[in-house]
């Protein structure tokens, strides 16, 4: 089964881009899954070809009319009609590897990227569309968001990753961060590959690796852990740390 | 003065990419940014030019050398010497708008762009590289995310914007989402523009749109909610929310 990804965007030129390359680009060539960008400006209905319009109420920037937006998803919705269709916008539900998970599962997925201020609201309710997000901050458009939320399901797709086991140690899988990973040289620059990862005990080593990825979720993402243990983290770098810009 | 971004990745040919057309793109062609991709692979040191070798304690994947990842990073600044070098990657700090502004204003960022299990660890504290993440999601590598990190740096360049005034009303550069956009047609399939956008009262919209910041923010994102205001949203939905994959 291919799975379907039908981009709606004012620039079809960026797609497939750089998941023309590599791991996704491979699984393109083989038919694992399809890349349709659709010119949302096609559906504007006017002879000036009108896709955006200024906000009601005063502001600047301009607003993606839901007109022609409707129009755009509504021809998505022919060519690939099981298909959820997800807009990225900055007031959406972070998405999650859960969702990825999801959609990894199903026929593909409709994606619509705005541009400008964004898109009239009333298209949300109007269309079913899903919004989605990818981190706190402010993209020129949705199309760098599609290309990630992309990446992230074509991996998951039967045949496209290398070794099947992959997927499930990964960060996220278990609602933790990963453990920190190690190869050789066994010494680099003074620093060494921890002792336990050296020892050949795989039972010790388990035990190591998911103390590291709980001590390292709860030091790094007390969001995260506080999900995963119902336990909140009272240290003071915890509600604001992501306000304080590098991490470390 | 040019941004410059540096990519040190296995996928070179993936830079520009989307940042080569549209807004990035014209301010691409005008000079304000530089993207210099960098093939990790080209800092190789045995014939087969190895970059990756098996993860200390086992397990499937490949993680990529600290020898070969630290002589990329030293090459990446000789030529931007006063750039942060950050790395894309799940186990790092979630990005923040407040961090892509801090980038912005700077002389250009280096982005080390993963792939397979990831980094050997001992390469962020022996280069000082900032590890970065954007969503909890798990990409085929960290490519899609630098293009993201990219654009949302390079539309806060001077002159890269069309209007200078949008980017202070938008998302999360208050500490909240923003409030919901709409444009003509006032009626839309049933469906009209509030009322209040069509009053022509400027003091009543504003205070509409901050109540609506107000209201979505705190329904759809208590996370941000409760850095804002240092009060915890205490429903149900709350700390789950972004478990339950769709939004809406």
């Amino acid at each position: 089964m291919t799975f379907a990804a039908t981009v709606l965007t004012l620039y079809p030129e960026m797609f497939p881009g750089p998941l023309g390359v590599s791991l996704a680009g491979k699984a393109l060539a083989e038919g694992k899954w399809s890349c349709t960008p659709v010119h949302i400006r096609e559906f504007a209905t006017d002879k000036h070809r009108t896709v955006d319009d200024t906000p009601a109420g005063g502001g600047s920037g301009m607003v993606l009319k839901a007109d022609v937006l409707a129009a755009a998803i509504d021809h998505a919705r022919l060519l690939s009609p099981d298909a959820p269709v997800i807009a990225m916008t900055p007031r959406g539900a972070p998405i999650t590897q859960a969702r990825v998970r999801e959609l990894a599962l199903g026929p593909g997925v409709t994606v619509l990227c705005g541009r400008f201020e964004g898109f009239d609201e009333r298209i949300f309710a109007g269309r079913q569309v899903e919004e989605i997000s990818v981190g706190d901050i402010i993209l020129s458009g949705g199309e760098p968001a599609a290309l990630m939320v992309l990446d992230a399901c074509i991996r998951l797709l039967p045949g496209v990753m290398g070794a099947p086991s992959s997927g499930a140690e990964e960060s996220f899988e278990d609602g933790l961060l990963e453990y920190p990973h190690y190869t050789r040289p066994v010494e680099w620059e003074g620093r060494t590959i921890p002792q336990v990862l050296r020892s050949g005990d795989h039972a010790k080593i388990a035990a190591w690796r998911k103390q590291q990825a709980e001590i390292d979720t709860r030091s790094r993402r007390p969001d995260l852990w506080e999900r995963h243990t119902g336990v909140r983290v009272q240290s003071a770098s915890g509600a604001q740390r992501t306000d304080e810009g590098p991490g470390k």
